[in-house]
């Protein structure tokens, strides 16, 4: 298991000279994402993808990524995640192997289609979202109105739990509320997407059929997904993917953003503060 | 010639009720970077990459991210950058194609390694900042010593002249400043990573040989860059990459980046405002 942070010596500028101090960092590591698919006589292994992250939650990450690429459709679809022993010791805790049921049917060649974004599926705002479409978007239900003391309480909530990140400074974060505004899943990490992957994951989990322990969530249309950063197009895409009707960024959107979630009928809220917010989509 | 900013119409709250009311977003769009390569009488075409950018400065983008990605080793390497006119209508101004000089060798399975980070060069901090090296990174001139009140003056000269930010507040900048504090080039873009290629393509183009007209720019170990963000593994790679020998961010490092930074010899500062900043590497 490897640390979330890590401590190193610094020298800081406080107005006076520069004095030694110690610091703490988001740990930031390569995380390898391969797959165990196939029948069982017939198991193959695919690699699938390296991503930069903050350990933690990984078996997290590699289910929420698999759900908002389109690679799976539900819990259901991979029969675990495990830490990879069989690698060199320093890569130790850096490479899961996601088991797919035999069932899943897969298709290495789609994914490269999808990771690189391929231009022949066209290479302009229209193709983008048609990609998103065709990874198994499935049709939201719209959350509804707004309450605009429910979104403008918020930030502070998720800046409580913000553990790392009081720590660091230095990590995005990702929270999962309900439509009073509770907080559910908070997962933080150096990449926004690595962040909004964990919430999926873990929301992935605590919906998974015949599942007993653990906290109920409500209802997939009374939920709420806050971003600590900007609101760029592949976060939007997370969002929309999970099945998660309403996103709110403490940053500004994107055009593209704007675009895709009223495409999927998203809310979108943007420019969130404890007094302020716009709503680029949906909501009314 | 595609537009950096897009208006929208957005509800936005206030405190009283949600009032209609028009926005100015930073624009995303993809872009796709071909390479023409290969001697005159055997040309061929690589699709290289697709990545999500605000359109302009486009020729300097191509530029910054074959430079930092190791592809080619100076401005001479390429002839010239082109937006493609062979593509769609909606595509078009979405795609440019990078022309090799005849004598430079490329070898595409490479950077399908790099890019995608195969597992084949490990998946641990220690490699990641291997394959960095394998990229042909050239030893940095050390900076030296940082004066506190040059560095604590630049993030306000970088806000001065972010345009696009003012007007979308969502959008990252990277600047490049002399020795003195002085800002050389400045560029904007909804990634991070975008920001920072489009300052190293522009300096590479300044930096040519040559080349008569514009600003002539100090020597590589008299120049410093300030990004708006984090500073992350992969920004300091690119920085590295640059021979540009100190990285200023506004907001923290990771601790992969600090480690990086120290294997290379950049000085890292990070958390820098007006009046504080900790040095993580080098500056003494």
């Amino acid at each position: 298991m490897r640390a979330p942070v890590e401590a190193v010596w610094t020298r800081r500028y406080l107005g006076g000279g520069l004095e030694v101090a110690e610091d703490v960092l988001a740990a930031e590591e390569p995380l390898e994402i391969r797959l165990g698919h196939g029948p069982l006589e017939d198991r193959r292994e695919t690699r699938l993808s390296v991503t930069m992250r903050t350990p933690g939650n990984d078996e997290e990450l590699a289910l929420g990524f698999l759900f908002t690429e389109g690679i799976i459709h539900g819990r259901e679809d991979v029969l675990r995640v495990v830490h990879c022993e069989d690698v060199k010791e320093e890569e130790r805790g850096n490479v899961v192997r996601a088991e797919l049921h035999p069932s899943v049917e897969v298709d290495p060649s789609r994914w490269q289609r999808s990771f690189y974004m391929s231009s022949s599926c066209g290479v302009c705002g229209k193709s983008s979202i048609d990609a998103v479409r065709a990874q198994g978007l499935r049709p939201l239900t719209p959350f509804g109105a707004v309450d605009p003391e429910v979104i403008t309480a918020l930030p502070e909530r998720m800046r409580n739990v913000q553990t790392v990140f009081r720590h660091t400074g230095g990590i995005h974060a990702a929270a999962l509320f309900d439509r009073q505004g509770s907080l559910l899943i908070l997962r933080e990490g150096v990449g926004r997407h690595n962040a909004v992957d964990k919430v999926v994951g873990a929301m992935l989990m605590a919906d998974a059929p015949g599942r007993a322990e653990g906290p109920q969530l409500p209802p997939a249309s009374d939920r709420m997904l806050l971003v600590s950063g900007r609101a760029g197009f592949e976060l939007v895409q997370k969002c929309a993917m999970a099945g998660i009707p309403l996103m709110a960024a403490l940053g500004a959107p994107s055009s593209l953003a704007v675009r895709l979630a009223r495409e999927t009928g998203l809310t979108l809220v943007g420019f969130l503060s404890e007094d302020r917010f716009n709503v680029y989509s949906g909501g009314s």
